[in-house]
């Protein structure tokens, strides 16, 4: 069932013990998201967690100031910017949560409606926005330690308010984090300005065997196993290179494939109007949004190049040809 | 004599025949300031014109719709985001101006008072807030054309409401920019993500020969004539490599040097806490902001790269002294 921010506040002040699950290869929005809800949740006398199957990154190690609490028998799941069930993480993991997932809170169109209830604004730029808006029908006014996990969400899915699904509310709403007084300078250096030298190496790796199509319209990244063997990076860090192939002059579809421990290949597309990302990678199992999208793809790396490549193809001759 | 917002304003309404000078290499707060104001004045009648020494970079050829008189004899010289007079173009050119600037709008804390009339806000990111202020005070609300001028100013110097000089002001002006229906997506594309193919060989070229001092605290990239030949981009195309030797993990202090046609080496910095990039830039003639900074050097380039490391070098020892 869908339900507005109003009833989504009531169920989580009508519950306790509270697991906040984040998706696999969690980033900024699910994670800074989740933590934000269960600071707040804390604040309202009520036991809860954040829980996710991968590992949070480094460097969200200032969310540890938000209180968790032992919920050994958790009593309410509630999935924060997770589209589908099988986000959550490997098959089987994720197999495991259908059915048992109470409340959804997410911002992709391509929401599958999994939860008990979902309540969903395809219209926020991330997920932040809607639990910020949570946040004010639970009359929890945030803190610091609050405030800078919704930052995180906000600039995490936006670049930087850079990224076409910036709005004026959410730069207001990261005004008012601002106004709490949230270590922003911290935040987007360790977000947004920091090379490691691995990370350099690896950008040096992966911008050389970068493979652009004839018509110049869409560019592919690679990220194999090796390259973060020997450039020392780990897959988080190699984040950044997802935003470089949309950027190239002229390329309306840019994606990165950076290969798993398994042989599949990890999609990351970006595109540009009027380009649909979702609608490629749903043709593969996967979604996201109009401008930014994921799906994995089964090696070995040729056949899934092709394969990703022949749906980009198609992609971008029907969106051009409705151009005309 | 120094001026708050209301007398700049009352300043522009009493004169017609206006000239808005930019500052040379231009960068989008000096011109977007420029031509916001120029449409502003428009709007009340008088006569305006933006003028730079240097070409208006491509980029910013929307701000064309701007409407722009012909000024051949003009009565009222303003320069807009000039810190100093020098900065107005070559030697003779700039001395020319010397004890004829009306007023200077600016926002560097190393503004030289060269004007008869100052309207200083050092604490605004760009030069574009001091002039949306002025705006109000004129009675202008601005248009599209107008709020885009705006929001190119305020997203430039704050390098998309990444750094650290961004305030909640900064981010509620955008706000009311987006507000007003800017294209926000076309601006923040070519401003932003836009890596043109000449681009893309000039930074491998340049970060190939990225100088790391020993102890990892700063790093140098270097643009010669020839990587421009070579590579084919032009100068403004370079201006993204600025914001990388900063970002390098460890390093205090990023510097871009590139070669002039006359042999001088134009010295853009970017610190991090607790460096001080104005006082290093001070110390070689230039200024500007306390974590981004610029001056000109002599070369020939391996004498001009000692003093420019010399000076980065005191400045780190200076700073990392005080912090302990």
């Amino acid at each position: 069932m869908r339900v507005d921010i109003r009833t989504a506040a009531g169920l989580l002040k009508a519950h306790d013990n509270i697991l906040f699950i984040c998706h696999s290869n969690p980033d900024g929005d699910t994670i800074g998201s989740a933590f934000a809800l269960c600071g707040a949740l804390d604040r309202l006398g009520k036991k809860c967690r954040v829980s996710c199957y991968d590992r949070i990154p480094a460097m969200y190690s200032f969310m540890s100031d938000i209180p968790q609490s032992e919920v050994p028998q958790p009593e309410y799941l509630v999935a924060v910017d997770v589209a589908d069930l099988d986000l959550i993480g490997p098959d089987e993991f994720s197999a495991s949560f259908a059915g048992k997932i109470d409340l959804c809170i997410d911002h992709h169109a391509s929401n599958t409606f999994y939860a008990e209830n979902t309540c969903l604004d395809e219209d926020a730029a991330a997920a932040a926005e809607t639990v910020l808006l949570i946040l004010g029908e639970l009359g929890v006014k945030p803190d610091k330690d609050i405030a800078e996990c919704i930052y995180v969400g906000l600039s995490t899915d936006t670049g930087c308010f850079r990224y076409s699904n910036t709005t004026a509310r959410t730069l207001r709403m990261a005004a008012d984090m601002y106004d709490i007084g949230i270590d922003v300078t911290m935040i987007n250096k360790v977000m947004f300005e920091t090379r490691t030298k691995s990370y350099n190496i690896l950008e040096s790796m992966a911008l050389g065997g970068i493979r652009i199509s004839d018509d110049g319209k869409y560019a592919v990244i690679t990220v194999t196993r090796e390259m973060l063997d020997v450039s020392g990076a780990d897959e988080n860090e190699s984040h950044a290179l997802k935003a470089i192939p949309r950027e190239i002059e002229g390329v309306l579809v840019g994606a990165t494939m950076t290969e798993q421990k398994d042989g599949d290949f990890r999609v990351s597309l970006r595109s540009n109007a009027p380009a649909d990302a979702s609608a490629i990678c749903s043709k593969m199992g996967g979604g996201g949004h109009i401008r930014a999208a994921g799906c994995t793809i089964a090696g070995p790396y040729e056949a899934a190049y092709a394969t990703l490549t022949g749906h980009i193809e198609e992609e971008i001759a029907r969106a051009t040809a409705n151009d005309r």
